[in-house]
C-alpha cells in the first residue's frame, strides 16, 4: 500500500560508479546476474530503439489521468537519475511529453520508466531521451490529485526501492536493488567475460550440446534419437 | 528484486481481531478507507462468486510453470492466513488443485490468492475454498526450482508483506499493510456507518446531486443545463 | 468529438411501448433483425447471467477515475431508462456500486452499460440491478471534472444517441436508434415468429442442409464429400 | 495448411468405452497423464459452470463472419460426437445458436468446442447443451465461403484430429488422440486411484513435504528456513 | 447503428486551408487544444514512424474479412482526403495492401486509418503512403458483402462525420469534428505559441514547479516533503 | 498432442529450389496463393523490420521457460533451414539470444520463427539474423525438461511440419506444406505477374472499380448512390 501526498527528498542512491557501470551489461546479462529476477514486465518497450542506459530511480507514484506528481518529481532529479512513474490503476494515458523531457533532461535525468503512456515521441527521439512505457497516446491528463515521490513503487509488476539502479535496452527494464548492486556488476560482468570465447566457439560450428556438455544429462533424462 | 531459496518461518501477523474485522466490510470499502490504494488488479476474479473473506498473508514466490514451493508454504500456514502467491513471470498455468487446497484448508488457510492458474475449480467449490487467480487452467506443473516463502513479493501489481491482511470478495482483492490495518478498519466502519442513512435517502428519491451538496460545485465547475 | 459540460434536459426517447417490447426478442435476435449491426463489442458482460431487459438510453460521458457526472445523470433518469456510460479514456476503475444503484433504481433505470468497471456486485444481484461492464473493481472515482449528459457516445464501440433503445441479455448489447426501433421492431418479430416451427424440425433430426436448402449453393461453390 | 472445400464422411473414431471414460477423469487429470500435453489454451471457457464430458471429435473449419460449415458437420455427427471448430482467423462472433445446438443434439453430439464466439446462452444452458468457446457474442454470421468438415484443425493451439478424444470441463479443454486414448485411461486412472489415500492424509494434516518426501531434495537444492 | 448499402457522394468537407494547417500542430496539440477529446484508441499506430498528416475523412464501413468496400471508397477520394475504415466487428486481417495503396495516392489521399489490419508494409513505406492500424496482417479478405461509404461511423472507439478532420503522427490520431475544425485550430497555434518560451525555461533548469506556479496549489492539497 | 523426448534426425525437407524461391514472393501473396490459408497468427512480429525470407522448418517444441531444447535442435539445423519453436503454453521469456543466434547461424539457419520471446535484440539485428516473435523480453530460461525436436507442432495458431516451407517477411509468417509447395510457388509467381500492369492502371488513376469490373455486381448486389 502506498504513502500519499510526501516527497521524500534524501534518498540513499546506489553508488555512482556502480550504478553507472551496469549500462554496458544491459538488461539480460544484469538480469542473468541476478539469478533471473529483477525484470520488469516485458510489455514495458523503448518508444525508439538503441537506448542503452543505467542509473538510480527516482519513484513517482500518480493517479490515472494525473500527471501533476511529474513537475513535483522534477525538483528531486539529480545527475545520473532515472524517473520510475508507477500508477494506482492501470492506464495509458500520454503522462509526459517534450516540455516535461526538457526539464528532466535539465535536471540531468537519463531516462523514464512509466507505467502508462507519453506522447511527442518524435521529439523525444530527436531530444535523445529515452522512455520505456506501455503505450503511446497524445490523451493529456490532468493535474489535480497528490500521489508521492521516493516512496518505494511496483512499476510494470516490479518493485523499485529509490535509489536502487535501473538498467534499460532494448531487451526490456531491470531493477538492481542498492544492496545488491555491486554484487550484480560483479556477476554480471563474470557472465560477459567469458562470452566473447563462447561466441567464437559457437560461430566456428562447436555446437552448444558439446561446449556446454549437454549430450549426457538430456541421455539420462530420457533423449531419444530417431533416424 | 526477490531473495530465491529461503523460508521465513517467524513473520509478524497482523492483529487476528482487526484482521478478521476486516472482510465484513469487504474489498471496496477497505480500498477507499485507505485513499483509495492497495488494490491487486482487476483481472484477479475469484473461481466462483459470494466468497467474502479477509485474513493474513503469508506469501510464496513461485517459478513460471513450477509449483514445488507450494508444498513449503503450506506448513508455514497458521490458522487465519490467506495465501497469495506471486510468479517470477507471466504465466496461466494451474500451480493448485484439490489435493493441494485440501492441505491448506487442514492447515487453517481462508483461501489463496495467486497471480496464475489454478485447476479442479469444481471441487474447489464444493470445498468452499476460494481462489482468485488470474487464470483457470488444466495445466500442470512441474516440482524443479526454488522461490521464496514469506518474503514480500509483488502480486497482480500490488507489494504484499507477509503478515498483512488481505481482503477478498467478488470486487476484487486488497491488501492492507499490517501498521495500518487497525486504521484502516476504523476507517472503514466509519465509511460504513452512515451508508444505511445514504441508502434509504436516495432509496426515497432524494438525489445524490442534493445530498452531497454537489450543485454548487457543478456550477462552478461550468455545467451548463439545455432544455 | 464530443461536448462536455452540457447537460441536454429534453431527449426524444422511443416510444415506450417499442422499446419495452424489443426486452423479450433478445440481443441475437434484435441485432440481425437489424441487417446485423449496433452490436456494442462482446467484452461487455453481465455482471450476474439471466437478466434480460430492455430500455430508453440516457447517456453519460465520464473521465478516466472520475464518477462526478455519474450523479448528474441520476436526474435525468426517467422510469423505463438505461444509463449509457461511455468514457473518454480506457479505465477498469469501479464507477458504479450499491448507492448509486439505489438511487438509480429509484429513478427508474432498468439497467447500467459501462464501458469501464462496476462494484459492489454481490449486492447489485441482490438488488436484482443488472449492468453490463467491461470490468469489475473495487477501485474507486473521484469527483473532480465535468464530462456531459445525453449527447450521444461511442459506448464500446457503438455509437449511442439518447432515447435510443437498448437491448441487453446474457449475448451481449445491442443500440436500435429511435428512427429504426419499430422496423427494428417488427423485423424481430418475424424473424422470432417461425423459429418455433424450424426448432421443431431440427429437434426431430431434419438437418440445416435440407430445411434451408442448402446442398444445391453448397455443391455450386465447389464442396466435394470423400468416403 | 488447411484443404478447403472437403467433407470427409468416413472418419476413424477412438473406441467408443474408452473415449466415453474418459469424462470422469476430468481435463487435468487426463492432461498430466498425457505427460501435460493436449491442453487447448486456457481462454477456452465453458458458456456454464459443471458440464464435464468427453466424447469423439468431429472437426470443422470455418472462416470469420460465416459459419455456413456448421450445417454441414451437423450431417456428420454421430451419438458421442464433439464437434471441434476452428477459425483461419481471430473471429468472437457468434456462429452457433439455439437452432443449430437443437440440430446437434439431435444428431447426438455432446458438446461444441469453438476458437470463436457463441449466443443464445440462456437457451443453451436450458437445453443442457454445454459450449467452450473463446467468447460470447450476439454477433451474427453469414453463409458464403466454404470452409471444410472432418479435416485436421488447429483450435486454441492444439492440433486436433477426426476421432480424436476430446475431454472438457470446468478447468479446460483436452485433446487425446486416438492413437493414445487408452494408455492415456490407463495412466489417468492410475493417477486417480490413490488420490483419495492421499486426499485423507493432507486432510488430516499430513503435509506434501511429507507424503512425497519433497524435504531431502529441497535441502539438497539449497532451500533455508530463517526463524 | 449503421446503414448499410450506400455511398454518400456530395459530403461537406472542412475548409481546406485549416485542415491542411493542422497537421503542423501534431495531434496531442490539436487533443488538448479541444479539450482532451477526440482522440482515437492508442492502439492505433502508424506502420512506419515520422509521418504526420492532416486531412479531410471520407469513411467507410466494411465487414469482417471483407474489403470490396475499399474500393468504392477509392473513388470518392479527393485530394487532401484521409480514409477513415470501420469495421463492424473486431477483425486483424489485412484489408489493404500495395495495389490499393497506389489507387488511393493516385486519387489524393494522404493517408489510410483503419481500425484492422493492413500488409505491404514494406512498400506502403517505400511510397510513403502512411497507415495507422490495429494490426499488421499478411490474411487476405474477400470481396463478397456491401457496407457504406461516407456515412458516420465509430472507428478505433471515436466517432467520425464524413468531412471532419483527421491528424495523425506518431503519437496517435485525433478527430477534429468540421463545425469545431477553425476554433481548434487557434486554440492548437494558442497552446503552440508559447511552448518554445517554456521549453527555454525549462531547458535552463527552471522548475515547472515554478514556471506554472504549482507549490501553493500542492501544499493547499497537502503535499509534504520530508527530509 | 505431442511425442516428447524425442529428436527425429531425417525429415524430408522441402526441394531447396523451391523453398528458397517463395521469399522473393512475400507472406502475402504466397498466402493468397493457397487460398488465404497457412498463416500464423498476427502477434508474431519481426524484432527489425526488412528482413524477407525463406527456407525449410525444423521445429522444435519447448516447455515453458525452459530452452534446454534449442541446442539440441542447433544440431539439427542444415543450410537454408528456419527453425520453428512452440512452447506447450503461453510464455513470453527470452528463449533466444546472441549466442543461440551465432551458433544457428554457423549452421546455416536463416531465422528464428518461436512463440515467445527473445532478447539481445540490438545484436542480433547487427548480425542481421531475423527472428519473428511473440514478444521481447531479458527473461531467461532454465534448461531442465525435454521437449521434442523436429516433430510437427502448432506454432501461433498454424500447424507446421518438419520440412515445410516458412515465408516471412514484415506482414508475417506463413507455412507452405512441403506436399503444395510447388503448386503455391506456380500460384504466387502467377499472382504476381500481372500486378505490375495493374500497378501502372491504378497510377494511372483508373480505378479498381473498372479495372475489376465490380460495378455490376455491387449494383446487383443493392449498392445505392446518394447524391
Amino acid at each position: 500500500m502506498y504513502e500519499l501526498g510526501v516527497v521524500y527528498r534524501n534518498i540513499q542512491r546506489t553508488d555512482k560508479a556502480t550504478a553507472d557501470a551496469l549500462a554496458a551489461l544491459g538488461s539480460a546479462t544484469v538480469h542473468e546476474a541476478m539469478g533471473r529476477v529483477g525484470l520488469l514486465k516485458p510489455y514495458m518497450r523503448p518508444i525508439f530503439s538503441g537506448a542503452q542506459v543505467s542509473g538510480t530511480a527516482v519513484t513517482v507514484l500518480l493517479h490515472p489521468g494525473d500527471n501533476w506528481m511529474m513537475h513535483v518529481v522534477a525538483e528531486q532529479i539529480q545527475p545520473g537519475d532515472i524517473v520510475v512513474a508507477a500508477i494506482t490503476a492501470e492506464c495509458t494515458d500520454g503522462y509526459f511529453g517534450d516540455l516535461l523531457a526538457t526539464s528532466f533532461q535539465a535536471r540531468g535525468a537519463r531516462a523514464l520508466i512509466i507505467d502508462a503512456g507519453v506522447r511527442d515521441v518524435k521529439t523525444l527521439k530527436e531530444m535523445n531521451f529515452p522512455v520505456w512505457s506501455k503505450a503511446i497516446s497524445s490523451k493529456g491528463t490532468i493535474k489535480a490529485t497528490l500521489g508521492s515521490v521516493n516512496i518505494p513503487v511496483v512499476c510494470a509488476g516490479m518493485w523499485v526501492t529509490p535509489g536502487d539502479v535501473i538498467v534499460a535496452d532494448d531487451d526490456g527494464v531491470v531493477c538492481v536493488p542498492r544492496a545488491k548492486a555491486a554484487e550484480a556488476l560483479d556477476a554480471a560482468r563474470k557472465r560477459e567475460a567469458n562470452e566473447g570465447e563462447k561466441r567464437d566457439k559457437l560461430a566456428s560450428g562447436v555446437l552448444g550440446l558439446d561446449m556446454y556438455k549437454m549430450r549426457e544429462p538430456l541421455a539420462a533424462a530420457g533423449l531419444k534419437y530417431i533416424d
